[in-house]
């Protein structure tokens, strides 16, 4: 995209090249002059083109103003993460570059991580304007080609690798899989090529595509929401075995019920606003970060409804019945480890107390009056994804419970009157409004 | 900054007017058909570059991909906001365009508010760069001047007006105050040229001088702040005689009780997220949504604690002792303005029963499952600011009480040895600690 000052420059070398070959001729010579005037007036312009800052080598923690990863470093010194540059061996897969995934690439982008996979096969438009990252100069380009150039001047240290396709397609799913798979850039670490998977998408049938990968895979992954009036959202992290995965219970959203379904018919679309995409990308990123360098708490669940300034927390437990294969397979494997974990614990437990005597004496760190570190003491509603009557205050269910569905699909295969779509939705709606 | 396509084609029809008037020389006519090749693959990779798009007149709400404006006009449709049309003409003031006030700028923008004034006396550098916004090819610029640049290329419809100055000077304050006493924009609105200004500012001094700018032009404000050790933050509101002013009470802090002054020593700098600080501008821009398109609730007080992904809310009486004269006259005109406020209230509710009657026999609305719309039962713990001890669990001060930093000044102003003032360092302390 920035024009080439040695190119510029160049083509005024060629030009004074051909005026010493040329016949003495004033008017030739004359408008020869004013050409390279011209083009040395480019060339001057050009300087003026966005200059890509070099690569890094190593992360330092030097406070000076060119130093791009000063503030991150100070995390250390200030107590928060025990060793920040860790994050430069981490990869971290972002599903979908919309309102949410494209600002939590930026951010992961700025934080300096190791390597990021972009997936996405839609292109930019004026109409996502209204939400952070994308320019109007981009409009047309794939959102990962857009997504790439913004992210690469931003941090050049950053390793990215973007995948223009649809995962929901067989083609995609198979590329998918194997980008996920691919182990090049950890080779020495447990588990697949990607320590985390963020799904961004906006509709069901991706996440539940996002959910079946990550099933099969064994592989940890957080899912975001926004919900199609704008004013709420969610993040969600799915342990596959350990939490409920995204088929183990209907999804949930802090939203005022408007169906997805009635939304996608032609000339309606959802609202959106940059506010809640990107505190929702906040708080998803921020839990990436958590994640990763092992500081405070992830929460399973946090939802955001703007309107009051509410941010539910919940645990969600699997489904013994879940509908995915994959699911119940690393359920089994959870249930199968887990005498290997009440072990781990016990000694950890003992370890801690053995220490906890010998620095009896040790006042508490005078910036501790969170009680951050304890992990157990903070209140969480727990619900069992199994049992549909368990929502806490404030959630409602996005679609209806499974059997309601499967109600639901009875009443639709049967031969359906305008008089039964109208049952059909006042029968959706007061479920919703439970 | 982008490269003029129209200036090379003109090049290149030099280029060909030269090649006519040129004596048949085989060698010379190669040499500049190459050198016209060069110039049109430069004109080919200039058009590439940044176009702006075309301002609109009227904000549609047609659901085309080249509407940039179909994603908020939505929230009408969606029942959330009366008319979104009126933000075009809103106008907000955001002093320091760093971390949060860049962000904030940035989705005002996107929203398409009518015009923003942006204040910051900085300049860009690569350890900004850790944060959303700025780009390392703006490094050197005053943060004003690359703001407008990003600003006005995302957006064209908005006004933008840069003031490139430190409010916490003399002349820098005058400007400020007329800046925003400028009524040009909204001649026929009550108040002065404003309707919000948003304080994003990284230090004490600068929110007293907003808190007085603010407090004597009766303007209301909304103050933000993000702790040193980046992982908590908080908005808060502030309307002049209504609420605590910033002088009221010491402000608050949902933070580790890092000193913002052992910070500023020489080597040592805050650390921060583009996290915490996307949240925060989220948040601040959200509640700036809220207050001027009249919709949801305005929390008075919203904390961020990301450790724990709590969010503290409460509200601040002011303080009938304080130290800010202008506060003390806004607090006499409120209390003044009482009986005239309780009879608008009576009205009101008067109005609202004799139409509850009307509509009995209306069943609720489906998706109002959240009761959104009585604002008076939402549970907010309530402190008067002037009673130092009724601090909500989980907030701590930022800084001692007015009392206690009384108790500073004298302990200060005596002959202070290394000793006392590590005592006075433990005092702190301990008081945060609280």
């Amino acid at each position: 995209m920035s024009m080439e000052v040695g190119e510029l420059k160049g083509i005024n070398q060629d030009l004074e090249t051909l005026k010493h070959s040329l016949p003495q001729d004033p008017s030739l010579h004359a408008s020869l002059d004013q050409l390279m005037s011209r083009v040395h007036h480019l060339t001057e312009v050009a300087k003026f083109s966005p200059s890509r800052r070099e690569k890094v080598k190593d992360m330092s923690a030097e406070v000076v103003d060119s130093n791009p990863y000063s503030r991150l470093m100070a995390l250390q010194r200030m107590g928060i993460v025990d060793n920040y540059e860790k994050i430069r061996g981490y990869s971290v897969a972002i599903v979908g570059i919309g309102g949410v995934g494209s600002v939590a690439a930026e951010m992961l982008t700025r934080c300096g991580i190791g390597r990021l996979l972009l997936y996405d096969y839609d292109k930019v438009e004026l109409a996502n304007m209204n939400r952070l990252f994308f320019r109007p100069e981009q409009v047309g380009m794939t959102k990962t080609d857009a997504a790439v150039q913004t992210l690469s001047d931003i941090n050049p240290d950053v390793v990215l690798e973007s995948y223009t396709l649809n995962i929901a397609t067989v083609q995609g799913f198979e590329t998918f899989m194997s980008s996920l798979k691919d182990k090049s850039f950890r080779p020495n670490k447990d588990g697949i090529g990607v320590d985390l998977v963020l799904s961004c998408v906006d509709n069901y049938e991706a996440r539940m595509v996002v959910n079946q990968a990550c099933n099969e895979l064994n592989q940890t992954w957080m899912e975001s929401g926004v919900s199609e009036d704008a004013v709420s959202g969610h993040i969600q992290l799915l342990i596959p075995g350990e939490t409920a995965c995204f088929a183990c219970a209907p999804p949930l959203v802090v939203a005022s019920g408007v169906d997805e379904r009635t939304l996608k018919r032609e000339g309606v679309c959802a609202a959106s606003l940059p506010t809640t995409m990107g505190v929702v990308a906040g708080l998803l990123v921020q839990s990436t970060l958590k994640f990763l360098l092992k500081f405070g708490h992830v929460s399973p669940y946090l939802g955001y409804n703007s309107l009051k300034d509410y941010f539910p927390t919940m645990e969600m437990r699997p489904n013994p019945q879940c509908s995915n294969a994959a699911c119940l397979e690393r359920q089994k494997e959870y249930q199968l480890a887990q005498p290997a974990r009440d072990a781990a614990a016990a000694a950890a437990k003992a370890k801690l107390e053995a220490e906890a005597l010998s620095v009896d004496e040790c006042p508490l760190h005078a910036d501790n009056e969170w009680n951050i570190s304890v992990v157990d003491d903070i209140e969480l509603s727990t619900m069992d994804a199994s049992s549909s009557d368990e929502l806490p205050e404030g959630l409602a269910r996005e679609l209806p419970t499974a059997d309601a569905h499967q109600n639901l699909s009875v009443a639709r295969s049967a031969d359906t009157s305008v008089e039964d779509l109208d049952d059909l939705r006042k029968q959706l709606e007061a479920l919703n409004a439970d």
